[in-house]
């Protein structure tokens, strides 16, 4: 694929010259490098404490001792109490230095999580207070504290307050037992199981730092694929050890529940929900998790679905289901996220559809600690999916969000996509459940339908790669990740901004052209792989790379036929009332937009018609015309950012700079890779010419079809 | 397993505490802590020049920059000329400034990959020279000059030479192309095969460099359980990328190939290697794969062995399948290195009878590029096996030795062994075969035999795990492997001294104490493993843990019990002239030593007697309670390095101290373990009590029994 050239960029980086190998993330706390804000804030911060001894405190205080020395370039003194200018206080409302404050009263809105952060006084004394509600508001107060400085923002008159929009903020490890991780592009899972308790890697407490930073309070450890090993006493040993060590840094700990476990591990001869020996089965092992772990969490369920068993196996519902493990649950206080990416073995029903149909009449059914759990869209994690109905749709039931943060459809390991992007678009989508404004943050925030119980979960990006998240960018996306479900209105650039200050550095060129290339990085990822609402063309189950002429599979809705649904006609899947209808399931006012083939928005033009090759589009090319720009106009994007990126030469670390840049190499040969394989299949159904500006596929449709991935990463392991 | 304690300790260590985290092996080039010898250093040591112009000169410069600025505390000057005294000059016999003094007649016995390393005068000037035979004879006496200064050694007379006993000194990785490892237990496979060509993971040079450091010149990238997709351009382009990068280190980059590759990949109804179409096949392939790596090593294979692919398919033997491949290779200079450890999947023989049994008659049958890969023993990486009698018995045929550095047999991911004792007492043994002093070493080097093409090969302990090798300590046999493939007369002291100096320090105390904990600590494994001469009776299929009672599976020799024979007799395998007599396979002066119980030296004595529970032993106690003690001093001895480990603390990184900590607490549980399964299990047999002063095995038989661990690392991953 590519050249040389490459061996001899990076031929004499190795580690040991010191260099910057993205293990610290966000986190590097390099020196300020503007002198006057430097100046500035080794005025305003002269001294420390943290006024809270728990181990949450604990943590503060190292964060802060480390993160103050790296910033301001020497040690800053801890002191015990205020008896100059100059000290930055953090604790509680309550905490001894602070009490007297009268902190719950001044913020009596910010929620248990939350913090206020501002210049005052004490003992006559000019101070920086950082309060949380309780010790975790206290710790994410911290790290907010050292953002500001890492993003060199002024800190000489704060007053802001915090709280998270959403109460379950968590990742989700598709992490296998034997350390493969399904849709895993950065090496093997962290949880090294086998040397687990006895042996705890240090890694263990970066990954719960980094969580901590961006207010991530959740982890469920385990592959929704689950195995019922991990119920089991000799792993319940090992998730205690994790759940020890988290818990300091706010970090609860969830995991994934076999339906069948009750079978599997008690020897009984059904898991059927409404039997009682199966019900005491899963209360006895609730019993039992919570002996190991007192403030676990709860699980995460996968069932019926893709092989998973599940309460149908029993003509039971979902709710049957899902209320029997709840009600286990709830006498330790732990909860059920209930997964909706349901579709059924036989059912000839397009698939989209299928999930809200199964969940739409459970509304109200699910007892109250259970959420359901719902992908951002109806399918899977395409590059492009309108909003999944079922946001608007279930007003009686928490629904808690899974985005998936691991590129399994955008590219996977080698692509820089930043997702934000993504995830905002679908937040800010507006329902019209109840009216204009009913939009999908406001459903997961709780505010439209008043849930308390709210969420966010992420299928998590981390492996045991060097810098976690494989590609240097991608770390971006768990950082993302957590900055909406913390806040799902901050703007995607504000993300991007902060995360560039603080990973590489505050150099303007540096983080205006990294930002503008993270913030097009989405869409053009879009361009040459689905344009205009196209979707599910990839490689067969490791869906790597292009592969629009997947067909005769056990399923036709794993097939790429399924979706495109090109013919001599046209291209595109008719969802609108006149085809599958999958429009109804939205509010009218949300059909209006996307039944006629006229108005309908061009992104979404495929996901919703069949559409003629000949149409008119808005840009007046016919729709094939359209198609064959578009995926020219993704690569010439690959090649515009590649070009920007390359400007960032010696500006950034040597060794960041060389990985994104061989990175951004294959990105574009498998931007062109797509275009060309995409163009001359769909042309095999269009019989038209591919305009004469388009750049030529150089091989053949038999080439591409011929090339196959067996060891592609984040698939089973075979051997 | 273990306790909270552990938590507590590991608490706040983090990456981020500039702690030491082992990835720099024995490289770290910390400053030299002795102030005398840093002051005769820096008076020796003013200047450098590298005065090659090749690539590997350019690795020698990059090294003696990096390695003299960490040993000297502070940067020295790279000179174009000797115009001072204490210069360093790095170069070949002919470089230009070292042309004149005559070295090639000076050192006419140092071979090509040899170097010379002395004070001397040039131009006037006091200088060191480090003169390489050639670059890479270079490149080696810049890491022994390096190595001097690690070790605190005097630098100011020197006058060496050295030359590598073996030619081939080669890794074998067991990496699967999914990067998986068999019997890997430090990770995943290094090798990032999705992402070449196109980026270069910085470490890969990082690997070179520390093989490199050792001598290491050769690296199988493949699993002997061989995948044939590594022969295609796909992967042959990923292959030729890391040859690249390999070649200025000294690195030659060699494959396993499958011995049905012509018919999986190439369509023909047969892989017969007496077949014109086959043999054509392969040539072929040899010259394809010469295009993409022009000094490719060569092949190893695994064939009619454990279910691959081999001759005997076509009723052909070994040296006609070998010679077949060597015959493609030989226009291009490769070699074959044809593995023995092969036995029948039916025969009802001794299986450590059967690799002699094949190939003995082959003996002067295989092309002059074949190589016999023979493991260290008859039967398979076992804690101790006499000698393999393939070494002494095939005279006319290079055999390059198989050593395992990956601890599959000996406590794997967590178990703390120095194998270079394992590795020195095979080395050492006697085969008499033409007389006494027929040592194996001598048989390996060439010198008995008169053979010129020589090597040792080792299946790596390397995967992605940061500090390379999993267990801190098990970066010691990867770099005594090294070292003994260039001088197998080293001794494990003076290995383990450089090892201990290099990666942790000079201080005596840490010195000595771990010097002393390593080269205990192979015969405490045996001891609370397999005592006495027992063997393979570990779990089944991924060997960890104690099986004894591993029976009934598909094939005899892969149960436990199949090797140990208890009975209520006794216990042992009787491969004496009245058993297997596996001894015939010996010359009669190494027979005599074994054949007869009351002269068998102990630690074999069941391994070639079966004895009786009442035998009495040296010590006068009986087999049976012999056998108690040797176990339960299994224990002891692990108590002991636990507590002589602990004295270290505060003397050494307190990462390491803690990682290494932590791994000697579990290696306890486990010698627990070990003791108790076995000594109850034998005495199911042997109807006689544990001796009072044995502790007793706190769980019942059926407890140790019913353990599983389906996901222990090193097997085929599962999901």
């Amino acid at each position: 694929m590519t050249k040389g050239k490459l061996l001899l960029l990076a031929l004499f980086f190795s580690i040991t010259a010191h260099a910057e190998d993205g293990y610290k993330l966000w986190l590097g706390y390099k020196p300020v490098s503007d002198q006057r804000k430097l100046e500035s804030y080794r005025n305003l911060v002269k001294g420390w404490v943290v006024d809270n001894n728990s181990p949450t405190g604990e943590v503060a205080r190292r964060e802060l001792r480390m993160g103050l020395e790296g910033l301001l370039g020497h040690p800053v003194q801890e002191v015990g109490a205020v008896q100059a200018d100059g000290m930055i206080i953090a604790g509680t409302f309550n905490s001894p230095i602070l009490a007297r404050m009268n902190l719950h009263d001044q913020f009596k809105n910010t929620g248990e999580e939350g913090y206020a952060l501002f210049s005052g006084t004490i003992a006559n004394q000019k101070v920086t207070v950082i309060a949380g509600a309780n010790e975790r508001g206290m710790l994410y107060g911290v790290f907010h504290f050292l953002r500001l400085l890492q993003t060199h923002q002024s800190i000489d008159a704060l007053s802001l307050e915090s709280s998270p929009n959403t109460k379950i903020r968590i990742l989700n490890h598709w992490d296998n037992l034997d350390r493969t991780i399904e849709r895993g592009y950065a090496g093997f899972s962290l949880w090294n199981w086998h040397k687990l308790p006895g042996y705890i890697d240090p890694r263990y407490h970066d990954y719960a730092r980094a969580n901590a930073s961006i207010g991530i309070n959740g982890t469920v450890l385990t592959n929704v694929n689950a195995n019922a090993l991990i119920l089991t006493p000799m792993y319940l040993e090992k998730v205690a050890a994790m759940a020890d060590l988290f818990r300091p840094y706010g970090i609860k700990v969830y995991l994934t529940a076999r339906f069948s476990a009750p079978m599997q591990l008690g020897g009984l001869p059904t898991a059927d929900p409404l039997n009682a020996e199966v019900q005491q089965w899963w209360k006895d092992k609730a019993r039992e998790i919570y002996q190991y772990v007192p403030d676990f969490g709860g699980f995460t369920v996968k069932a019926d679905s893709e092989g998973q068993p599940g309460p149908h196996n029993y003509k039971r519902n979902h709710a049957e289901g899902a209320n029997m493990l709840a009600e286990a649950l709830a006498p330790f206080g732990g909860i059920v996220m209930w997964r909706a990416f349901v579709y059924s073995n036989e059912s000839p029903i397009d698939r989209t559809k299928q999930a809200y149909n199964e969940f739409k009449s459970l509304d109200g059914k699910f007892r109250s600690n259970v959420m359901v759990q719902v992908k951002n869209g109806p399918l899977d994690f395409q590059p492009r999916e309108p909003f999944h109905p079922l946001f608007g749709g279930m007003p009686s039931t928490p629904l808690i969000m899974e985005f998936q943060i691991t590129q399994e459809y955008l590219g996977q390991a080698t692509s820089l996509a930043y997702l934000a992007p993504l995830y905002k678009e679908v937040l800010d989508a507006d329902t019209y459940s109840e009216g204009k404004g009913s939009t999908v943050g406001k459903i997961v925030d709780g505010s439209l339908e008043g849930h308390t119980l709210t969420g966010m979960a992420g299928v998590a990006n981390i492996g045991n790669d060097r810098n976690w998240s494989g590609h240097p960018i991608a770390q971006s996306n768990w950082y993302a990740f957590g900055r909406l479900a913390w806040d799902h209105t901050l703007s995607s650039e504000k993300i991007a901004d902060e995360w560039v200050r603080m990973t590489f550095n505050n150099t303007p060129e540096v983080v205006n052209t990294l930002r503008d290339i993270m913030i097009a990085s989405r869409e053009i990822v879009v361009k040459y792989m689905t344009p205009l609402g196209l979707h599910h063309i990839m490689g067969w189950s490791h869906h790597y790379g292009p592969a629009p002429w997947i067909k005769d599979k056990p399923r036709a809705d794993w097939t790429s036929v399924y979706y495109h649904r090109a013919d001599e006609k046209g291209i595109g899947f008719n969802r609108s009332a006149s085809g599958s209808n999958a429009l109804e399931q939205y509010h009218p006012p949300v059909r209006k937009i996307y039944n006629e083939l006229a108005g309908c928005p061009e992104e979404y033009l495929l996901w919703f018609h069949h559409v003629d090759w000949d149409h008119k589009m808005k840009s007046g090319r016919t729709l094939w015309d359209e198609l064959c720009h578009a995926y020219q106009s993704g690569v010439d994007s690959v090649k515009w950012m590649r070009h920007q990126w390359n400007t960032l030469e010696s500006k950034i670390d040597e060794v960041q700079f060389t990985h994104v840049k061989s990175l951004l190499d294959i990105q574009h040969e498998e931007a062109v890779w797509w275009r060309n394989a995409c163009l001359i299949y769909f042309q095999t159904f269009s019989k038209k010419p591919i305009p004469a500006e388009i750049e030529r596929p150089g091989k053949t449709l038999e080439y591409y079809q011929s090339l196959e991935f067996p060891f592609a990463p984040g698939i089973r392991p075979r051997w």
